[in-house]
């Protein structure tokens, strides 16, 4: 890796570690975006579900919520269209190198991915190993028979080998995971 | 109008009066989770969009947000798939007999649907006239057309009467609104 002229390593090292946590989600927003301003996909964020107890109604352009709380999610976090398809997905990131716990995704967002895709959309998890420094991409298709033949609680590494695609990083785009989607020829 | 047995008119009348301005929502969300259970579509409004300024990290089960803020939403409310294709629109009341002002949408919203019906996906506006108890679905290629024909910064309810599709209301769904795009053919 090549650093910026004039900027130390540990500045460097330093930043991408405090960085790490929101990583994942930086890259998709900043790709996101890339695909938005270049016209090539329509994907958001969803914003994250709260329950709000109480609001400081000062005037109409001065509302300030005083207490909320985090709800848990309907939905994933992640849709859009692509080429006339519906995308949903959603992101999480783990420190394991071994494997991917699948209670870091709620198993309600999981039935919504199968329900996505036997709408006839296309969903997906994006699975980033941090400590590997591997992004994958896991077909719900993919994740649903890896839950349908396992007991297991996390998924191996290898079946993400086996059956996921590596989703490059670049500059910009930062995680080009559309590209997978051509390729698959979804 | 039948009111249920032992339940007296001026109690049905205020029950309405407050509702009202939360009517469409409501409406909408409850189809939405009708076409949910019966598996004919896929559809979620978003989370309101927020700015969390402070939090109360008691711990990991027991978060307080302390101050936040209420954002301009970047997309519209609704989206989600309906028989493979990608749907997404807004919806909104008027108190007006006449017309619908067009600012009661943001531009950037407009700007959204217009993008989402350039790649291929089903947008629409849906907007009830609360006096008139009239509720219409209008696809983004007329609201353009509007648009691009005329300075005006409301639509006149005539336009819609022309141009829209009048959303019966029922008992379940209440609105169904995925009908008319069966109605269209999209």
């Amino acid at each position: 890796m090549k650093y910026p002229n004039g900027l130390k390593k540990e500045y460097v090292n330093i930043k991408s570690h405090s960085n790490r946590g929101m990583n994942l989600e930086n890259d998709l927003n900043d790709t996101n975006n890339y695909y938005l301003n270049n016209d090539i996909a329509i994907i958001y964020k969803k914003p994250t579900p709260i329950t709000i107890n109480k609001v400081d109604y000062k005037s109409r352009k001065d509302v300030v919520i005083k207490e909320a709380h985090f709800k848990t999610p309907s939905t994933t976090d992640y849709n859009g269209i692509y080429k006339g398809k519906y995308i949903d997905f959603e992101a999480k990131e783990t420190k394991s190198e071994t494997s991917f716990p699948i209670n870091n995704i709620h198993k309600h967002q999981i039935d919504h991915l199968i329900k996505i895709y036997s709408h006839g959309g296309i969903g997906f998890i994006i699975v980033r190993f941090t400590k590997l420094n591997k992004t994958y991409l896991l077909f719900i298709e993919d994740l649903i028979r890896f839950l349908n033949n396992n007991k297991r609680v996390s998924i191996p590494i290898n079946y993400f080998d086996k059956y996921a695609y590596l989703v490059k990083e670049g500059i910009n785009p930062r995680l080009d995971y559309l590209k997978i989607l051509d390729k698959k020829g979804v």
